[in-house]
């Protein structure tokens, strides 16, 4: 049971109530650990900003969240993501993160060719690496849930992440979310597949049932269905040491709490049922 | 292209409106050859009448839906499912079904062992199959989308259907719905692993951007992103040659219709987007 210390807050936890500054503040009165911004966050107070204060307060940067959404229509959209991707890998590397977290992207507006936007997705992440690994900096591709296949991301399983990997080599990597991959029958062969090297971040928050929204009716971690010490165990057994980063979505319950509140009872939560 | 003929009608798609008379004649109305009941309209007007209502008709029937619903808490719950999947075999007998649709079951409220309701689930279908082989009634386990895995069906994806097969041998197959389905980078593969002895049913609807409920917001075929045609081209390229089975659970929408314009509807995109 990881103590707050190796808790990491992603900012979209509390983003509809607290700007980055706020969400440093309340890591340090509850004693966590980590933080995992989203770049709104950073664009809010500027990157230099985000990094100094990061650092003042002595914070372990478990990811910045996001970098991909590589599909597009035409050449310049595909150009436009590389660009984009090229400024995340800098924002990565100026606030320290450990990783840029990878939201691959789904198929763009009026396509059906989903093995298509996967090829896009393999040839953008490759080229993004190449940057990447010249900064030193892992990228993370996060296989998010099949329900987000179509518009969020065409990489639905920790096996399509593995196989990017396999095919890109060494500076790319994997952040498993509970939440994402819960289901997934192959999830303790992918892990193990995986491996220390490719685990760059360990993301969790619950499934409820029911859920009343696709995106945004995530659970605290114990309030759901998922075996989340079971998955952990696995991700620790091949040797990943790295936060316990929360990030929940969560637009009708905790996003509407006070923030020191939902911090109080995730650290808590990660102390008891993570 | 599938001509009016080669259509089934699944009531689900229509539930809010008619009885399983109404949809008979509707089917006869629209030139529709086949229908696959669920079983909630069968107990409307008795088994013995639909059966002679739909022999009347000369429908063909694609599917009964629905045995399954096999993890319990204890031994009577899964003695009650098991006393329950043998007369939804018994009713598919009646009414002259293709097959008995299995929607599996996911973890029993508390439960957060995805695993043994797994094992649950394949006890089940070894239970039930015994009743079934007696009476020459193929059980067609239905992959459902992941998003279901907690509270509706822990069989989430063809080659965790395939390898049911595999243990339990003859009189057992898979009900392929696009919708559940379309987003599995395996599903290829697993289409052919199948082949035509296990491909016993073939549901279509569409997969809608944005999709705004987890159950209830289904598209008709062509409002959404799912490439059937290519999805359709593997099955029958496996000697698949049963029924498009329209099954569109649509609360805010097709329900809504006049199911004349939704049968119009289906029938004309059968014959151009499927």
């Amino acid at each position: 049971m990881p103590d707050a210390a190796r808790v990491s807050l992603n900012t979209a936890t509390v983003r509809a109530r607290w700007s980055l500054r706020q969400c440093i503040d309340g890591c340090a009165r509850h004693g966590i650990g980590g933080i995992a911004p989203w770049r709104d966050k950073l664009a809010e107070c500027g990157v230099a900003e985000a990094a100094r204060m990061i650092a003042d307060h002595g914070l372990h940067v478990s990811g910045l969240c996001r970098g991909g959404m590589f599909p597009a229509a035409d050449a310049q959209g595909l150009q436009a993501a590389l660009d984009d991707n090229r400024r995340a890998v800098d924002e990565a590397v100026a606030i320290g993160a450990a990783c840029l977290v990878l939201v691959v992207g789904g198929m763009p507006s009026g396509s059906k060719d989903l093995a298509l936007a996967r090829r896009q997705v393999e040839d953008g992440i490759g080229s993004t690496l190449e940057h990447a690994r010249a900064c030193g900096m892992p990228l993370a591709i996060e296989p998010l849930h099949p329900m987000y296949a179509a518009d969020r991301a065409c990489v639905n399983t920790m096996a399509q992440a593995n196989a990017i990997c396999d095919a890109l080599g060494p500076g790319v990597g994997i952040a498993l979310d509970v939440y994402h991959v819960w289901w997934d029958p192959d999830l303790a062969a992918q892990i193990a597949r995986a491996g220390a090297k490719r685990l760059l971040a360990f993301h969790v928050c619950d499934w409820l049932v029911p859920t009343r929204d696709l995106l945004l009716d995530r659970g605290m971690m114990g309030d759901g269905v998922i075996d989340i010490p079971a998955i952990r165990a696995a991700v620790e057994a091949e040797g990943f040491s790295g936060a316990v980063e929360v990030e929940i979505f969560s637009a009708d319950n905790w996003w509407k709490r006070d923030p020191d509140e939902v911090l109080r009872t995730l650290v808590e939560r990660c102390a008891t049922v993570v």
